[in-house]
């Protein structure tokens, strides 16, 4: 049993917490505020909290408002320029994922040459070494699916090579700071607050999963599980509840643990190749829709990680036979699509055609092919292909 | 819900990960190596090997081979006088808590003014601010007892005024990177391994029952629990195990994330009180001959958390009555207790003698009297002398 556990972010959670930004020791003199491209930010009034606390706590700042919710790399390329232009000495991430991980890749770019592309590994990215500083990052969350607050990885899509590529790599791209306050969550509306929270739980279960977890990333992983079945359908169907919504963030915090000390697995790569193809189709969502094809594959594979899950999810293993006991950990992720209502989700809906699979296929292993080396079983091109097929419909 | 998450350090653990030493990018170019006053370091050869991978490192290093078992203020002040004048930017802790504490409590006192005492909060200290640089710190562990290496605690005795007294206020006595490496514990005798191991154990039992436990706090404490009952019987009986050991290691490194995210309660008050009288008396035998007395009194004052404890423990709270239930922690720690050959040690064997319990009771509010503040239950002086009263033996 050997691992390595480095997760140096400090991390400041729970309702209210938002304040400590007015007057903490902050890592520069003038932040880049990386936020969406969307309305959320101002029409909630979070930016404009954000930026009171930061004049109270002397800080400049510059506000980077072009964020999608599949983040490119070409807004990557801008905000580092901006970061540099304006000298800010840095990056404040301000959102969902989708706004934190740009943070985190824009913190690399600003003083490393070239493009970003070229320090990805994976797909068509040249895999440079990162050698000039990287800013430090503040992560300030707003929804409850990416853990990106609390793990080392952000994920951008090449805006031009449908490529979606997760990287990681480094120390200095944790957040420095994390604030998680879920008073910031109460505005997410209830599909995505699904999405993302099935997005947090599948972190934790492929953590387990994955043949590098440890008894470290299970603690972690199994404590997400546990919380986000109990928590998720209520924070579902009122968003307005704070417990709820306290424990579904605290479970996507635990998940970005998760993936700062286990591994997602291929799910990941199957997903990130149908949002790389169809951009506006939700993570989340694309997980869910993979997700009973997926893990009835892998039950039998890997029988025990699966009883611990099912436990986690409090289904007694001794209810029924053995051979069936890794499946109850599937019946059980079923009963939750089903109380969280993304039970009938389908890819066809998000354009998705059955013609697809080959292509989508190739574009798991080409672009995130290393996470098929993670899995507790190796799956041939055409098992993915035959994953693909039986989630469609 | 609001907690703060902070463990900056980078921590290899497994067997073998000593080697790591050697290439692993250490935090500074010249090592004071702090190492206790016994032989152990080089009866084992662990001092070699370390100087070795060091040179390997292309680091230079100056050995400080003083530290006493319960460690103090005068070797701290020792060990800063030698890393000044030799010029050293590290300090590395090598063996088991008392080497590794004083590591920390040496770095701290390199670049800060004054006597070490003029820093520490409570007995006679002055509390003052540490405001000049702290060294880097990097903790190899040989024994299973202190999680000083997952913690910013370093726990030193002044050595003429009776006062054993716990610091750690400060990020930077987080050790910059630790190596746990169980092959480097199998040495440990079997009574040692059993007090360090109920260290950890009641590290991570404190912080249960503490006031300010979390949600994050409970899932390392309670594995660290689930795991010392596991696996601590055989480590004591067959010190060769190296299963054992490292399941022991990987608890005792849980109890010191305990430690970083929860904290003690006045158990270690009323131990360290004990041990500042009498330096000879082991820390873990001290909190051993405390337990049942201190634990009995809590069980029903915080039934819930005495019962979470017992399940981690294997006790099925549905064996027995209600009022019964939180008790069940306190059949199996002296279960426990037993099984690692500890349940008849004495007070009085270590020449603690009853007419002490006043002053200990007075030395335990007076030097430590802040973690009576984090019981789950405000105890008087006539309850902690009761509780003292009970344990004597």
């Amino acid at each position: 049993m050997n691992l390595t556990h480095h997760i140096p972010t400090k991390l400041y959670f729970g309702p209210g917490e938002l304040k400590k930004l007015g007057s903490e020791r902050l890592p520069g003199k003038k932040a880049l505020i990386v936020i969406s491209a969307g309305t959320s930010m101002t029409r909630f009034g979070y930016l404009e909290r954000v930026t009171a606390l930061l004049q109270q706590n002397q800080t400049e700042f510059v506000v980077f408002d072009k964020i999608l919710p599949n983040p490119v790399r070409q807004h990557v390329m801008e905000g580092a320029q901006i970061a540099r232009d304006t000298g800010c000495d840095f990056i404040i991430g301000l959102g969902g994922g989708s706004s934190i991980d740009s943070a985190k890749s824009i913190a690399i770019m600003v003083h490393n040459p070239g493009d970003y592309w070229d320090y990805i590994h994976g797909g068509s990215g040249f895999g440079l070494e990162v050698k000039e500083k990287v800013l430090p990052i503040v992560a300030i969350t707003t929804t409850a699916g990416t853990g990106t607050e609390a793990d080392p990885w952000t994920v951008i899509t090449h805006e031009k090579r449908n490529e979606k590529i997760g990287f990681g790599l480094l120390p200095q791209t944790f957040p420095a700071l994390s604030i998680v306050d879920p008073e910031l969550m109460l505005s997410v509306p209830p599909d995505l607050t699904a999405y993302q929270g099935f997005d947090a739980f599948f972190h934790a279960v492929e953590g387990v999963i994955a043949n590098i977890a440890t008894p470290i990333s299970d603690i972690y992983a199994l404590k997400s599980i546990n919380l986000i079945n109990t928590y998720l359908p209520t924070a579902v169907k009122d968003g307005s509840d704070l417990e709820a919504r306290t424990n579904i963030a605290l479970a996507n915090t635990l998940s970005g643990f998760v993936e700062s000390t286990s591994s997602c697995t291929s799910e990941h790569s199957m997903e990130h190749a149908l949002s790389a193809f169809y951009p506006k189709l939700p993570h989340g969502a694309g997980l869910i829709m993979l997700s009973e094809a997926y893990f009835s594959f892998f039950a039998d594979k890997a029988p025990e990680r699966f009883i611990l899950m099912a436990q986690a999810m409090g289904k007694d293993p001794a209810s029924v036979s053995k051979a069936k006991r890794p499946f109850l950990f599937v019946e059980a992720l079923l009963e939750l699509q089903k109380k969280c209502g993304v039970d009938t989700l389908k890819l066809s809906d998000f354009g998705v055609k059955k013609e697809d699979i080959s292509s989508l296929s190739r574009n798991a292993f080409d672009t995130m092919g290393a996470l098929f080396n993670l899995d507790p079983y190796t799956l041939s091109r055409s098992e993915v292909e035959e994953i693909y097929a039986r989630a469609y419909k």
